[in-house]
């Protein structure tokens, strides 16, 4: 079974079905927490001060300042939405700040200049230890290098994001990043079952996204891995998202518009691109409900459900 | 005058003319240096310890991790380089990891699946002190936020740069960002130059960049901090990237080409683009010099000579 790891403003608990233990630990980050396991399976094994989770104020299970390294376009269903070749892709990643994690029940909200803001269901890889450049990271050794997964939402302001080209300020705004709420740690048979995870996103009850990662997802997290660890350190506490399925409000323009379009100065062609996208509904309104979960459909591996608030500045 | 500070491995110095005067601090980090000014003033105004800076083997002055960030194309002279229209360029950042900082003398490692290694002579800027998001930076006010400025080398992977189209990875291995030798802290009136800063690059004495801010760059710091600091906190001893004048190996295609190019699939356009670069002799080769040099023409403010060679691993 799962050790799952949820916390509030002011201490660590593991969860077990509607129940939270305390941990009794020192650790203020996650990186420290992921260090005191023995502090971890301590609380697993006793009942010492359980509360129903119900009456926590949970917070991201992922402290910031850490690094948050994303991958770009990494799942079939996605790279067809955003008019990229999924035989084409390889892994490549970006930076999110870390400033932009919220927790897994706030608001995420909308600075005023943003006018296309979308959503990515993702999951959370979160390092358990210093992991040097050169670093080898095999299926059989992933267990050891990262603690476990967490949901994530990779939220993006689109119209930042693709005339700028670079991903990092489009996604790093404050809350654009709601992780949680539980870090559930893997044994190695479990990160086995890594493919059989789910990823679901609905707004306003409406289901956008839902895909499986075996079915869909392009570069796996060992293949991603030996690209990263060839030129970033990562320590323990570090975000790896790892893509989104498809079904984000983005699509991506028919085959004979991109043709013209690449014939077009870019700045005409955006802002064409604009005019068509501010009439898609899809994009995030005030007081639209996030909601997101991730799970493998026999509930083994159960991450939680993230409900968010869209706010406008 | 400006004050010059200097590293070696066990310390920090003021650097006045030739000769070096240890600072009494027991700041590690660059961060925590900036935050005990009263112990470089008091370098400044004595000689005990002095030491030739010929006999130092000087390092980084800016200690990682730390945040590294850096501007997209930024200087016109780039822009023209790299077929952009430098009237429709924004402020645009992406994110090094601080792990790629290595010092003014040291080797650029070119990996060995790297081919097309490319350097980029830039200003950067060190934070001297917290920067929330949000927090308004006008040209009276960069001198608070700001400590002064150093030499950096933004070596570029172009054969991943391109293709993967995010600059995170071909920008962050190892010893992809020399800095230094010399953190320049800049008062009021000293900011007030910036725009007079050349930058000047040579590649086994041949000089290959020549540019000077005032004529050159896009978007100033000021401006471009007004977008930074509306998503990325900074602290001190962060670094930013502010941009590279014309003159890197990288040559646009001519414009009857990339028309052509538009039409035809992704890895058809890269294969031929990286076929013409191939006989491009302007790529760093193993054993090349690469020297840098950074200063006001009238030498008031002189950042010093960077001197690195390249090495294939």
């Amino acid at each position: 079974m799962t050790t799952t790891v949820i916390r509030t403003a002011d201490r660590w608990w593991v969860q077990r079905d509607e129940v939270a233990v305390p941990i009794e630990t020192t650790a203020v980050t996650t990186g420290e927490l992921l260090g005191d396991r023995t502090a971890i399976d301590a609380a697993v094994g006793n009942e010492i001060g359980a509360t129903p989770v119900a009456d926590l104020e949970l917070l991201s299970p992922v402290t910031a300042p850490c690094r948050v390294v994303a991958q770009m376009v990494n799942y079939r269903s996605h790279a067809t939405d955003s008019g990229i070749n999924p035989d084409r892709v390889s892994a490549t990643f970006f930076r999110k700040a870390s400033g932009s994690i919220t927790g897994p029940f706030g608001d995420i909200v909308k600075p005023a200049h943003v006018r296309l803001l979308d959503y990515e269901v993702e999951i959370g890889l979160v390092a358990a230890t210093s992991i040097e450049v050169g670093t080898t990271i095999t299926a059989d050794t992933l267990g050891e290098f990262f603690a476990g997964v967490v949901i994530t939402n990779d939220v993006s302001a689109r119209d930042l994001q693709l005339p700028k080209t670079q991903f990092y300020e489009s996604k790093s705004y404050p809350t654009f990043t709601p992780v949680g709420p539980r870090l559930v740690l893997l044994t190695h048979e479990e990160w086995r079952r890594f493919d059989q995870l789910r990823l679901q996103l609905w707004v306003n009850g409406e289901r956008r996204q839902d895909g499986r990662v075996g079915a869909d997802m392009i570069i796996d997290p060992v293949s991603a891995l030996a690209v990263l660890t060839g030129f970033q350190r990562l320590d323990a506490g570090d975000l790896l998202l790892t893509g989104t399925p498809g079904g984000t409000a983005l699509s991506a323009p028919p085959k004979p518009i991109e043709i013209i379009g690449a014939l077009i100065p870019p700045h005409v062609k955006w802002a064409q691109f604009f005019k068509r996208q501010a009439s898609n509904p899809k994009y995030l309104q005030d007081g639209d409900v996030v909601e997101v979960r991730i799970a493998t459909d026999d509930g083994a591996i159960e991450l939680g459900r993230q409900r968010c608030h869209v706010r406008y500045a």
